[in-house]
């Protein structure tokens, strides 16, 4: 992309010369450049892209410019965008914008639009129904293989994928799919019913978009059909729209596993108020928790005073502890959101960290021991025994406990990313300080 | 897949009607249905399976069941999995096991193949050209859309996609690519050089192959081909390599981001002492780095002894900022991932930091002030206050650090996933430790 030849036409008004020039460029290109431009001249820019690309332009553009856009065309060219857009571009555009766009559209729509439209945006958010779109090519059974091809070249131009085709009967009931690829190497006169193949892979409309995710995965599609309860086919979801959703849920499992309120908004476009928002409630609910340690710290109050060193190791242990806890709970929340670990694997995890606890247990003690006894309080055995015993103990603690909840919140069906370093850590705070304190009291003699 | 039915047939050697009804399944399905039998039974079941299909199945195994099949069967069975295989997944397995296995491989190969795997191991690892495969359909730009459905039918069977065709000159430079939607919209006598399209996105094989996924997410590709230094064509990456790509990448950060050395084995086929190994060096170095924070805590025991309260509220302190802080590195660190956020974008992640930290700040020294001054230490002011200001610039520091360490780790090129909620509290510990004790000291006069 020659973005600085574009933006010296656009700043000309040579827009017959641009639109000459710019058609050439991949629609997510133009899609980028038109961003840099101030809304107004995007608008004018958008205006002049012939009928089709400005289509697919607008699918890549940010709901901002998406918005400006809608409001800025006349009636008859909105018609023409809601017609070209595929209807997953389309309804992941209305569901983002006040209701008076989303009206407009709607008025702006053919009916047969209208009505897939007002059907898409009744499916749950994040449900395969809702990134799923409408253009497939289908065909019957009853004809042959230079039959399909025709129907491919007469109706594929406007379909999101022509590579596999579906065939269902006249209920829509879906009955097998076949591929361009078998249809390539099949003699033309073979009929669709000999070479479809029956064992489908398919999703329900009401299914998690994440499951949808992983049997893409699982089996390497590029297309995968969504059926209703009746196993109607309602739509397909292509792979595009699924790498997608494989980052974006990606995306929230880090927000969320950061003590984050989810955001698909990225970064550097959101607020200051909207990040400072994302952020407060569980900074608050966290900071309160760990009013709980303050509590406990605060009936030990003696020791301390008798024995102000013991203060010196507050920060390493909880620190130790809370990596310790996060480490197990990150590889169990992912293997979970993966599909790696089920819930009945349970029992398995808990060994395994078991195991490890005592095994990194071990060695850090035997670091800390050596440490303190040899080089930092030398001959002090009894400091020296309190913190070695205090870590092995905190160190297994973390790591069932880090283990086990995010287990235990996929139980009571709340999301494992939840379980992560911020409440993992707290918790594990709090055990901490008891064994600590408890083994500094029974040892020392506070 | 029913499984029950083909154990049953396994388990009274019924091979030829297993052979008859399992074929009918998909590859990924026969090969967990292999996983879930002791290795010496997966290996007579798998020995039974048709050639091609025996292929497929083998590249969907688990590298010890890959490791123990190719022990198991004979030379010429071996050659004929190396030859059904796509060069990407043969070079997957191949780097992982013994050199002993590699040289067995490499002696039953044919010729051309074995000069294509030596090549493909040549190229680093994570790179483009390590996850790339060689089979595509090439052709030239001086035939007709027609004689390109003939190459298709001719040599398509054993390609990895045929939905794109590369247009390379004598020299392999590639001059364009065309799809196979695009052959069948166009007429069959029209000529290749006509409707390929020379604006071809591509990458270079020793790019990274996390670029290669960036490449696909933003123009939605189905497949991308890799090139060398001259523009030759070397292979293409498809889309269902991408989504491992895409997921592994994300599962390395989710690893990265939590103090454990990434690793690419399912936590639940790792045994005890790996994990232990992938855990203990981060918290070793964490340790000990937590014993900075110790000595400072070590230099202010006066004030413990002064007043002991003070202990109470310093893990409440630590894990505010340590929460605020990996907020902030998490959603740099993942916006750098999917190449939202640039370096050069540090200013604008230090601006919008400062302004969320004041605003969080605020919020939460407010609830604590609150907190102290009303209920827990009714009038108590200087201790209210003490706790609130460093509540504030706590948070600050916390933020600042958390926004800009992973980016001043990309800056020397160190992988920005390091600095996440592990390093981050960690260093923030420091700094709000000694902000607490120097605001207590002056305000409460220790």
């Amino acid at each position: 992309m020659e973005n600085e030849r574009y933006l010296e036409l656009v700043n000309e008004k040579k827009f017959r010369q641009l639109k000459h020039e710019i058609t050439e460029e991949n629609e997510v290109d133009i899609a980028s450049f038109l961003e840099e431009l101030p809304l107004e001249k995007a608008a004018l820019t958008f205006r002049m892209l012939p009928k089709e690309l400005a289509a697919q332009v607008f699918a890549h553009l940010s709901l901002e410019f998406q918005q400006y856009i809608v409001e800025a065309v006349t009636d008859k060219e909105l018609s023409a965008i809601v017609e070209d857009l595929f209807i997953d571009d389309m309804v992941d555009f209305l569901e983002e914008v006040p209701s008076i766009v989303v009206k407009r559209v709607l008025r702006n729509a053919k009916e047969d639009t209208r009505h897939l439209i007002n059907q898409f945006l009744q499916y749950p958010e994040n449900s395969a129904g809702s990134v799923m779109t409408a253009e497939y090519v289908g065909i019957k059974k009853s004809i042959t293989v230079k039959q399909a091809f025709e129907q491919i070249r007469k109706y594929g131009v406007d379909k999101e994928t022509i590579y596999t085709c579906y065939v269902t009967d006249p209920n829509r009931i879906l009955e097998g799919i076949v591929s361009v690829k078998t249809l390539l190497l099949s003699d033309e006169d073979t009929g669709i019913q000999d070479i479809m193949d029956e064992n489908i892979i398919s999703v329900t409309t009401t299914d998690d978009r994440e499951e949808a995710a992983h049997v893409f995965s699982r089996y390497g599609l590029l297309s995968l059909p969504v059926v209703d309860h009746e196993n109607r086919l309602c739509g397909i979801i292509t792979i595009d729209d699924i790498v997608e959703v494989i980052e974006e849920e990606a995306t929230e499992d880090f927000q969320k596993m950061a003590g984050l309120t989810p955001s698909e908004k990225p970064y550097l476009k959101t607020g200051v108020f909207s990040l400072a928002g994302n952020r407060i409630v569980w900074l608050l609910v966290l900071m309160f928790s760990a009013m709980i340690t303050g509590g406990i710290l605060e009936s030990f109050q003696d020791a301390f005073v008798a024995m102000p060193l013991l203060v010196a190791f507050i920060p390493m242990l909880t620190d130790t502890g809370g990596n310790a806890g996060s480490q197990s709970s990150t590889l169990v929340i992912r293997g979970m959101a993966v599909g790696e670990i089920q819930l009945r694997d349970a029992f398995k995890v808990l060994r395994k960290e078991l195991g490890v606890s005592v095994l990194v247990g071990i060695v850090l003690a035997a670091a800390n021991f050596i440490r303190l006894y040899f080089f930092q309080y030398p001959g002090n055995m009894m400091v020296a025994l309190t913190i070695a015993l205090s870590l092995i103990v905190t160190v297994i603690i973390a790591k069932a406990i880090g283990g086990l909840l995010p287990l235990g919140a996929k139980l009571v069906r709340v999301d494992p990313a939840i379980m992560a370093a911020p409440i993992i850590t707290t918790i594990v705070d709090a055990f901490a300080l008891i064994v600590y304190l408890m083994i500094a009291k029974a040892l020392l003699k506070l």
